[in-house]
C-alpha cells in the first residue's frame, strides 16, 4: 500500500503548478497564472465581477460529493451570477484553502471540476491563491463580459412584465433531502445536489430579448423573486398552475410525503434564472412563463397568497 | 450589560447591507453591491486580477490584531499584487466567512479596514459573498488598471539590470517574533505585522520608468527574488553592504540576539516591491538599488553566497 500524497507533501507552489498545468490557450488571457496577477482583455471595457464562497461542511461534504462535483458546483455558483446579468464568464480566479492532510489527488480533481465547469461557458482559470485552512474552502471569483449590452439588473421589473424562469427548480433541495435521509436515489436528484446544471446560455439570451430584470435563483424561487420585487418596487405574482413536476421530484416527494411544488418554490442552489420580460418581448425558448409583474407594495404572491421568504437559504439562520 | 450582537442576529443579508452602506460614489463602478454581479468600467480594455485568502489562526489572530487591522492587511495583500504588475487597483470583491457568534461589530470594523486600505489607492469595495464558516476567512480579489502600460511580469529581468526594492523589509517578521514572545513592543514592528504599509505608488512608477520585472515581496526577499530569477532565467545578485537597519528592527534584533539582516532577507508580508531596471532607466526615488542581474543558472546570490529559498513562507510546511 502506497502512502496517500497530501498537499503537505506537494506544497503550496507545487500545488499551484499542478493546478495550472496545461491550461488551454485563450487569447483573452494576456497573462495567466504564475505572475502576481493575471491580466485579461475586455475589449468592450466593461467587466462583470462576482464572488462566491463554499465551505466544507456547510455547502458540501466530502463524503457526499466527489472532488470534481465540488469544483463544478463552486464554479457554477459564480458562473451563474455572470449569466444572471446577461453576461458570459471569461475567467475564474480561485482562492483554495485546505488542511495539510488533504490528498493532493482531491485538490487536483476539485480544480479539474472547476476547469470543466468553466469550459462549459468558455471561461479560463487564470489565477488564485492556495492557503492552509482547517477545512476545504473554495472562493471563486468570476469575471464576465456583457458583449456591449447593458447589465440586466434586479431593479428593472415593471408592472405588465411577464415573469419567467429558465432551468431546474427544486432538484438540489430534493437531492439534499434524499442524502440527508441516508439514501442515494433518485440518482438524478442527488447528482443535482452535488452539481447543478445552470442554464448559462439563457442569461445572454434573455438580455438580448430585452429582459427588464434577472436574478440567479440561488436562495430559492420565492426568496430570489422577493429580491427582484424589492429592488424593482413591484409585486411578482407567480402561478404554479400547470407546472410540470419532473419525475424524480415527484418520486421523492411521494416517498417523503411532501409537496414537490414547495421544493420548486423554495429550494435553492439549482441556479435557475428568474427574469422579467416586457409584454412585447420574444421570451427565449429556454424560459417558461410563470407569472406577471403588478404594481403594489414589494412582495411575492404565489397562487394568490403573499409569501414571505421562508425556505430561502439563510446563511446565519 | 447589553448582549453582544452577533452576525447570527444580523443575518447574511443584514450584514451585506451594512458592509456596503454608504459606499462612496465611483464613476468606474457601473453597478455596485446588491446585484448578482458588480459591473466595472475599464476604458483601456485590460484588467489585472488577483486573489489572496487570509484564514484566522493562520494569517492573523483576533487577539493579536484589531478587526480594522485584519481588514487592512487582507486588502493590502491583493492591492500590492496589482501594484507589482505596475497597476492601480480599481475594485475589491470580498468573500467573507465567519462563525455565527462573531460580533457584528467585528465584521463591520474588518470591512471598514478593507475599505480604508482600498481608499488609499482609490479602489472601491464593489461586492462579495458572506457565508458561515468555523473561523474567519477573508478572500480578497482585486481588479486593477494598467493605464495602457504593458504588465511588468516576473520574467523580464535581463543581465545588466539593476535590482531594486521599494518599501519595508523584515518589519512584519520582526513584529511576529515580538508578538510570539508575548511582547507588544517595539510598537512599530507589531503594527507592521498587524497591518503592512505597501509602497503602492512605487508599482506604477516602476512601470513608467521601464522596470523589466517586478514582484510583490510577500514570501520574503530571497524567496521572491528567486521567483524572478526562475521566471527570467537569470541570477539576482544582492548585496546587503551598507543596508540601513531601521531602529526598531535593530532594537528587536539586539534583544533577541538575531541578525536583523536575516529578517530583512527572509521576512515576508511587508509587501515591499522588488523590481529590476535596465542600466539606462531612471530608478524612481521610492526604490533603493540592492544588486544586479547576471547571467547564469537561475538563483539568488546574497553577498556572494548562493541562497536557497529558506525563510520564505511555505503555506503547507
Amino acid at each position: 500500500m502506497g502512502e496517500v500524497v497530501t498537499i503537505r507533501d506537494t506544497g503550496e507552489f507545487g500545488l499551484i503548478d499542478r493546478i495550472t498545468a496545461d491550461l488551454p490557450a485563450d487569447e483573452r488571457v494576456l497573462v495567466g497564472p504564475g505572475d502576481d496577477t493575471a491580466v485579461l482583455s475586455f475589449p468592450t471595457g466593461v467587466v462583470a465581477v462576482t464572488c462566491d464562497v463554499l465551505v466544507e461542511g456547510r455547502h458540501f461534504r466530502r463524503d457526499w460529493s466527489t472532488a470534481i462535483d465540488v469544483g463544478r458546483k463552486a464554479a457554477a455558483a459564480s458562473l451563474a451570477d455572470i449569466a444572471a446579468m446577461g453576461g458570459t464568464a471569461t475567467a475564474l480566479v480561485v482562492g483554495f484553502g485546505a488542511p495539510p492532510d488533504l490528498p493532493t489527488a482531491w485538490a487536483m480533481e476539485c480544480t479539474a471540476g472547476l476547469r470543466e465547469e468553466a469550459r462549459a461557458v468558455g471561461a479560463s482559470l487564470v489565477g488564485g491563491d492556495v492557503v492552509q485552512a482547517p477545512e476545504v474552502i473554495l472562493s471563486i471569483t468570476a469575471l464576465g463580459d456583457l458583449a456591449g449590452r447593458p447589465p440586466v439588473r434586479r431593479s428593472g421589473a415593471r408592472p405588465g412584465d411577464f415573469v419567467a424562469v429558465a432551468g431546474r427548480l427544486g432538484w438540489a433541495a430534493a437531492g439534499l433531502a434524499v442524502l440527508s435521509r441516508g439514501f442515494a436515489s433518485p440518482r438524478a436528484l442527488v447528482d443535482a445536489h452535488r452539481c447543478p446544471a445552470p442554464p448559462y446560455a439563457a442569461g445572454p439570451a434573455a438580455a438580448t430579448a430585452g429582459a427588464t430584470a434577472m436574478i440567479d435563483v440561488s436562495d430559492g424561487l420565492i426568496a430570489d423573486a422577493r429580491h427582484v420585487a424589492e429592488a424593482s418596487g413591484v409585486v411578482l405574482e407567480i402561478s404554479t398552475l400547470g407546472w410540470e413536476v419532473p419525475d424524480p421530484l415527484q418520486a421523492a416527494a411521494s416517498a417523503y410525503h411532501v409537496d414537490p411544488i414547495e421544493w420548486m418554490l423554495t429550494g435553492g442552489e439549482d441556479h435557475a434564472l428568474l427574469a422579467t420580460f416586457p409584454p412585447e418581448a420574444h421570451v427565449p425558448e429556454d424560459f417558461r412563463i410563470i407569472g406577471a409583474v403588478v404594481a403594489g407594495e414589494p412582495s411575492v404572491v404565489v397562487d394568490g397568497a403573499v409569501r414571505d421568504a421562508e425556505g430561502g437559504f439563510r446563511h446565519f439562520a
